[in-house]
């Protein structure tokens, strides 16, 4: 008799389905000696991938801005991040990916021509309730001055900075960090982009450049309020100017619209989720339920 | 009949002497999904690990920095180490020691209570020729900006900044790049510290803060110029400061200490190793010499 794996516990690497429990990459991976791979992470709803193209476009954007090759097509790729969600059982939950330059004698220079990339493919439930409550309650954020690399448009793993500093905040009990530049704006959250909903009620964002991840729910975001005929303006803001805010939120792809109802102690608002940042969040989840893959 | 392993390929992972083609980490170990780990790279000389007390006093506070244990005691990590080198048959070369956070199930949070940091050793033979031909001939530098997060004083595996950087200046037949900060000051090299020799014949190199790595290397020249009775400044200097130095040089713990004759294509002195770089070359070698373990 087959026995089945028991759920969450298959991991893909390397043209292998292997048991999470084995799954393993070699001691000299460029993505563990030098921090060079990238990611990402797509929100698994109802067994399928929540905006998939997004996020494989994204995937190829960080893939080339450091000269990795994809490690296999687009349709290719798709077919083994379904079978890793659907071996783990995975029906609301995420799946991660991750792709390193590969395993090689270790030197700081990139050897000229590409070697096989690493693809590890990891996939578990999310937490519901969890996400429920915080769409519910909204969370605190707390600013900290932002430590990282001048590229944080692409999403590689050198998430050391935001990895601390997010634990710091959570240590105060916030839920997450936003990142201030050495010029005084929020850049981002750690792991999410930054909002606010300013006085005249229009929706703003950081704009894209070096500074912050072009994140997939952010443009998807920028979408809703396109079609709620809300304004929108990509601009930094001030930690000063959030908390003067009507509303503040935060955006990932496992969020993923939170409300910040409390922003370095002081309530955001009247300290409860904000009206449009639900109409944002009720849309967004339309936007994306129409392209499930 | 026992056999032993061909030299050059044992690894030690977490506990064991594995075989270094077999040898592994978790898919979820913190260092490959957060670039969570530090490094030391330790020079072998006649079988003798150089400047010892110095990498592992280093690796202690790049651990304390972001809060991972130390994964055994400092003298049985000693222990662990010459045998590694032992087991490689390493006569001239390096070892190169990582620490991760471990593996664990991700989340950018980092575990309150620390768990067992994964550690990696390997150790292989260096290109002695190529070594005594950098030290005859000098080597070209070129400077790009410094793209790399805020704290470069601990000694993360967050490196692919300055991979790229020493990939582009290789392109450009140049060894090493030196990185310029957004002020317009060279911060060290991509994996060296920078420093040049000025016109009252004063060794200058940039002072400890979090922009540069505390280079063991770094270090001892201090010493060794002290002992020859050379002035030293440390500050910071710029790269057209640099050019017109009398001498330049780079340090690292494989280097150790290498002439630079070029930097952005202009001669550095008169285009040749300088003298006192290879005064203080020399005086090194003897101070290390000294404490080999």
């Amino acid at each position: 008799l087959k026995r089945l794996p028991p759920p969450g516990r298959i991991a893909y690497v390397d043209g292998l389905y292997v048991r999470h429990g084995e799954a393993g990459v070699h001691v000299e991976d460029r993505g563990l000696q030098f921090g060079d791979s990238v990611y990402e992470v797509c929100r698994v709803e109802g067994g399928c991938l929540c905006d998939l193209d997004e996020h494989l476009g994204r995937l190829e954007r960080s893939l080339g801005e450091v000269a990795i090759p994809m490690p296999m097509s687009r349709s290719v790729l798709t077919v083994v991040m379904n079978e890793v969600v659907r071996r783990n059982r995975v029906c609301n939950g995420l799946i991660y990916l991750q792709v390193t330059r590969g395993a090689m004698r270790r030197d700081f220079q990139i050897p000229g021509r590409p070697r096989r990339p690493t693809l590890i493919l990891t996939a578990h439930e999310l937490d519901q309730a969890a996400i429920a409550r915080r769409h519910a309650e909204g969370v605190k954020v707390v600013t900290l001055s932002d430590e990282r690399w001048a590229r944080c448009d692409i999403k590689t793993t050198q998430l050391l900075a935001g990895s601390i500093a997010k634990t710091k905040v959570r240590e105060q009990g916030a839920f997450e960090a936003w990142l201030v530049d050495r010029d005084g704006f929020v850049t981002e959250g750690a792991s999410s982009n930054a909002w606010i909903v300013d006085a005249s009620g229009r929706i703003v964002t950081r704009h894209l450049n070096h500074a912050i991840l072009p994140g997939v729910t952010r443009r998807v975001v920028l979408e809703a309020a396109a079609a709620l005929n809300m304004a929108t303006v990509e601009r930094k803001f001030t930690p000063g100017e959030a908390v003067a805010a009507s509303e503040a939120f935060m955006t990932s792809s496992t969020g993923p619209v939170i409300p910040v109802v409390d922003i370095d102690g002081k309530s955001v608002g009247n300290g409860r989720p904000g009206r449009i940042t639900g109409l944002i969040a009720e849309k967004y989840s339309e936007l994306s339920r129409n392209r499930l893959k």
